[in-house]
C-alpha cells in the first residue's frame, strides 16, 4: 500500500477541464491529484529565425510554477532575472514530446506556443503538462483546421506521459506523488504515443542505481498507466477530433 | 449603456473564492467579470534586511500574469530577464495599500508575501489584486492569530479598491473591463479602507485631462463601487473574522 | 511654521536655468530649494516599433540620480544591471505627463527623449523634474518649429507639477523637501496644465489614510503652488515660444 | 557500415590524458574520435548552503564549450549573460551522475567541482564528459585519500557514459559522431557503473519515435560499449587507485 | 594652430570648483574647455571583502556619462543592464591611479568612493575625472584628519592626468578636444605625481603605430601640461591643505 | 637571478603550436613558461553593424580562462551572468592591437574572430594571447587569400608583445611570471610591430610609480624580448606566409 493508500500501478484521480481560459486558442486544466497545471496553447503565425522561408512550423513550450504552488514558497524566476536549469529542462522536454506526433510540415509557417502553469504542486507536473499540453495544442490546431487553414489534420497520434519509480522498499509504482517523489531511489518519466511507441525516456538514480530488472518493471508500469491517459485525452476531446487524430 | 450592459456606477459580478490551493496559508481566486486573479498569501518568518531586529514586520507583493492571459500573448518575464516597470509599479502598489490596514508592530517580525497571479485578464487586474489580496492575507494572519502567535488581531480595517474613469462619451464609470480601459480619457484607481478614509488615488488623463468637477464624479463612483466590496470581502471571510477585524 | 521656516503653502525658491548643457536640443538646471535636475531633451528621427508608420511621434523620459545625490550613496542602477520600481515609476510618470499637452501627430514620426539627472536631491526630484522637462522639451520642439519641420506648433498648454502633502500635525502643505517628506502621513504628486486641468493625480498614505477633507485641502494647496510654476516656466522660455503655446 | 567506417557496435578510438593541467587536484583530457574534453576537478572545502552543518560533501559539474569548438562559431554564454537551457541539462545530468558513485558522508563537508570544456565537438560531448570526470573525481579524491583527510575512500564503482541511436536506416549504433547524431531518429545517452547497473537513461525521438525492441536493442549497445570504457578508466587511473575503488 | 586656435602644448581653459554639491563629503565640478565632469567623494566606513580585518583602506572609483553629454545621445548603461567595457577600464584606471598616492594603512578600514559623472563631455573625460577626483578625495579625506579619525595625512603626493597624442600632420599636442581624438594617429594618456614620476601610461595606436622618438615627445608634451594641472590643484584646495600633502 | 632562475632579459620557453584544432579557419596552442593560451581565428562572413556597407572588415577578440586555469577555481564569467572589467579590457586591447598591423578595406566587409582562452595562467597571459592570435589570424586570412577571395594580403607586418616591469629589488625584467607579477612595482605591457614601432604601451604603478629612467630601462627589455618572438612567429607561420608579410 502506497502513502495515499492507492495500489502500485494505480494512477491519481485526473481530470481534464477543457476550454478552461477566454483568450487562448487551446486552453485545459489538468488535475492529478493535487497537481494542477494551466496548460495554454497559442497559435503565433510566425516562426522561430532558423525555420523562416521553409514553410514548416514550430511547437514550443514554456512551463513554470506558482511561487507558491509548493509547500514552501519560491521566489520568481521573474525577480531572479532568470530561468532555472530544472525548468529549462522541462520545457525543452515538453516541446521535444509534442513535436513527435505533429507533422510540423502539415502545421505550415507558424509556431504554437505551449505555456505550462502549474498553479498546484505534487508530484509529476511535469507528466501532467505534457498530457494537457496535447489536449490544449490539438483544440489550437482543430481551431486552425476548422478555419481552412490547414492542407490536412497534422496530429497522427495521441501522446501522453507519467511517472514511474522505484521506491525505498524496492516497489515499481506509477505516478508519483510529492512524498514519493522526494524519497525515491528511481524516478523516470516515460512519454508516449497512442500506439504504443516511446517519445522520450527518462530515467535517474537518485544517489542510487537501477538494475536492468527494474528497468523492465518500471517500463510496464508506465505503458499500463499511459493508457489510461489516452481515453482521459480522447473525452475531453471529444469523438469528432479523435477520429481526425486516428484517421 | 455601457459596451457589457451595465449602468455607470454598476460593478461588474464579483466572486471571492476561498482556500482556493492546498499550500498557503491564504488563498483566493478572485473573479471581477472576465478578469480573474489567484491571490495566495505565505507567512516567511524573516523580515527584510531594513526592518531586522526592530520587532516589526512587512507586507509585500508581487504580481504577475500567465502569458495568455490576455488577447495576444506576452512574454514571460522571467524569459526578458527582467520585471517591467508596469508590474513593479503594481507590485509597490499593492504592497502599499496592505500595509494601511495593518500594524506592523503587533505582527512581529515576519513577512507576509501577497502573491497576484492573473489568469485571465479584462481590466482592472491591479484593483482586483488588492480586493483578493486584502481576504488572502486576512486568512494568513487568522491563522497566526489561532495559533496564538500574535498579541492582538492585526488589521484594523477592510480595505479594497475598484476603477473609475470618464469614458470617450464624457460619462464617469465604475469598473471599467478592458475594451473601455483601451479608449477612456481618464482612468482612476482608488484604494479606500472600510471608514471612508483614502489609501491610495491614482489617476491619469490618457494623453488628456480631467477637470476638478470630473475629478469629484469619479471620487463618488468609485466610493459607492467599493462599499460593495467590502460587504463580499465580509462574506467571504466570515463573520468570526470580520468580527476581528472591526473590533 | 514648517522645519526651514516656509509657509505652509510656500514654496521653495526655484530658478530655471536654460540652454544648461551644449550638445542636447533642449536643457536646463532646474533648482527648487536644495533640489537640483538637469534635464534635457533629445530629438530622436525615429519611433518605437509599436507607432512605426503611423506618422505620429512620442515623447517618453528616463529619470536617475547621481549615486551621492543623497545624504548616503546609493549603488548605480547600472552596476546593479537593472533599473529599480521607483525609478521606472517615475520616468514612466514623467513620460506620460509631458503627452498631455502635446499633439502627437503634429510632433510627425519622431521621438523626444527627455533626460532626468538629478545632480542633488532634497524631496519632490519627480516633480521638479516634470516642471523642467516641460522647458527643456519646449526648448526642443521650438528648434525644429524655427526649422519649419512641424507644419504647427505642437505643444498646446504648459505643464508643471508639486508635491502637497499632510504633516505629522495634520497640516497641508505643497513642495515637501525631504525631511518633510520622510515623514509625512500622506504624499500627493499633482501635475496640472496651464488652464487648470489636472494630469496627473497620485496621492499615498504612507501607513496612514487620508479623509475626503484633506484631498480637498491638499488639491487646494497644489493648484496655488502650481500657478507660480506657470510664471518661472513662461519667464524661462520667453515670451515668443510663450505665444507659440498659448496661440 | 557507419560514415567513418566503423562497425555499428564499435567505438571510436579513446584516450584519457591524465594529469593535463599543473593546477588542478584532478585532470584529464578526454579524446573519443575528435571530440576533446578537458576535464578538471576542484577540491573546496565548503559545501552549499543546503547541505552546511550536516558533514555530507557534494559533488557539482560545470559544462562549457570554447565558441569555436564546433564547425561554426557560437557566441560565449558570458557574453549573452547567460547559460542555455542545453548547457544547463548537461551540467546538471554530469553531477548526478557523479553522485551516483560516491558515498557523500565518506567525502566529509567539502565539495568537487568538475569543470567539463570541450575544445573541441564532434558528438558525445556530455557522455565523454562524465566519462572524463570520473578519472578527474577519483584523482582529486585519492589526493584527498592519500592526505588521511578521509575515513575511507568514498568512490564504491566505476562510472562511465556513452550514446546510443537508431540511424536512418534502423540500425543501432554506439558513440555517435556528430554528423550521425544529427540525422539519428533516437538517441540515448546511458550512463551505467561498473557492476552493470543504470545510473541515467535519457532516450529521444527526435521527430520520431522508437519501439520497444529497438530500446532493448539500443540499451544491449550500450552495455557493451560502456564496458570497454572501464577498461580504459582502469588504466588511466592505474592498478592502486583502482584497487581501493573495488575494495 | 590647431582646429581650436590653441598651441600644440597649450592645454585648455580648466577650473576646478569645489564643494560643488551639499551631500558628498568631498565634491568638485572640473571644467576642461567643454568638457565638464563632476567628482564627488564619498566615505564608507566598511572595506570589500577580499580587505577585511586588515585594518588597511580603499579607494575605488564609478565612471559615467549623462546621455547626452555627447553630440549623440547615448543609451543609459542602467537601461541596458550592463557597464560597457569603455566605462570599467576608465574606472578601474581611476581607481588604481588614485591608489598610488595614498598610504591605504593610515586611512584606516573604511572605503572612500569616487563617482566620476560627466555631464558634458568634449575629449579628456578620464583624464578630467582623475585630477578632478584628487581634489574631491582630498576634500573628503581631510574631513577625516579633521576629525581627528585619520593617525596622519595619508595623501603623500599630488596626482593629476591629461592626455596628449599625435595628429594626423604628426603634430604632439597635449589635451586633446573630441574632434582631435577621433582623427588622432595616437593617443595617450598621462597620470603623474607631483614629484614628476608616472603612475599610468596608456597609449594607443589608432590603426596605427608610433616610433621611439614620438613616444619621447608625447611624454615631455604630457609632462608639461599635467604640471599646470597641479598648479590649479593646489589653488582649488588651497594652503592649508596643499600642506599637508606636501610634508 | 629571478624565483624561476632566468637572466632578467631572458623570456621564458615559449612554443607556438599551429593547426592545434579541426574547425577554426586559424588555430594555435601558445606556450609561454607554464602559460598556456589557446587562440583560434573565425572567419565571419558579416562586420558589425557600424561598418556595414562601407566595404571594410574587422577584427575583433574575445578572451576567457577556464575555471581551472589558475590556482584558485574561479567562478565562471557564464554563471555570474557578466564579463568582468578585466576581461573586457583585455580582450579590447587584444583586437585594438591585432588592427594595427591589418589593412581592413582590403580584408573585405568580413569579420575576424580572435578567441583566445587560457588553459594554464602563470603570468603574462594577455600578451600571449596576442602573439598567438596574430599566428592564428595570418593562417585564417592566408586561407581567405589562397582562395582568391582577397585583392592583396592585407597583412602588413608581423606584431607581438610581452611584459616587463620593475621588481620589488628595483630590477627591469622581462616575461614576467605570476609570482613575479604579483609582487611587482610596475607592470608594463608592450605591443611591438616587427618593424620595432609601438602599437600599445600600458604601465600601470602598483600602489608605487615609476620614473623616467626606469620607463626607458623598461622599454629597452621590452624591445629585446619581442624581437625573439618574431622569430618564432616566422617559424610557426612558415616562410611562404612570413613572405607575403614582408612583402
Amino acid at each position: 500500500m502506497r502513502n495515499d493508500g492507492r495500489q502500485p500501478l494505480q494512477l491519481r484521480p485526473i481530470h481534464i477541464d477543457t476550454n478552461y481560459l477566454k483568450h487562448p486558442e487551446g486552453s485545459v486544466l489538468i488535475t492529478v491529484g493535487d497537481t494542477k497545471v494551466i496548460c495554454t496553447a497559442s497559435i503565433d503565425e510566425r516562426v522561430p529565425p532558423f525555420l523562416r522561408g521553409q514553410g514548416k512550423g514550430w511547437i514550443t513550450a514554456e512551463y513554470s510554477m506558482l511561487p507558491r504552488a509548493t509547500d514552501q514558497r519560491n521566489i520568481r524566476e521573474s525577480s531572479k532575472g532568470k530561468v532555472s536549469g530544472r525548468t529549462m529542462e522541462i520545457q525543452r522536454l515538453i516541446g521535444r514530446a509534442l513535436r513527435a506526433v505533429i507533422d510540423l510540415d502539415a502545421l505550415g509557417e507558424r509556431t504554437i506556443w505551449l505555456d505550462c502553469d502549474v498553479i498546484q504542486a505534487d508530484g509529476g507536473t511535469r507528466t501532467a503538462s505534457i498530457t494537457g499540453a496535447f489536449v490544449a495544442m490539438t483544440q489550437a490546431i482543430n481551431k486552425l483546421h476548422s478555419q481552412k487553414k490547414l492542407s490536412k489534420f497534422p496530429i497522427h497520434d495521441f501522446l501522453a506521459a507519467t511517472s514511474v519509480g522505484i521506491l525505498t522498499n524496492d516497489q515499481a509504482v506509477v505516478d508519483l506523488n510529492y512524498i514519493e517523489d522526494s524519497s525515491a531511489k528511481v524516478d523516470m518519466n516515460i512519454v508516449m504515443t497512442g500506439n504504443g511507441e516511446f517519445v522520450e525516456l527518462q530515467g535517474t538514480g537518485e544517489e542510487s542505481t537501477f538494475s536492468y530488472n527494474q528497468l523492465q518493471e518500471m517500463l510496464k508500469a508506465g505503458q499500463d498507466g499511459i493508457s489510461e491517459l489516452f481515453e482521459l485525452q480522447k473525452e475531453a476531446l471529444g469523438e469528432e477530433i479523435t477520429g481526425k487524430i486516428k484517421k
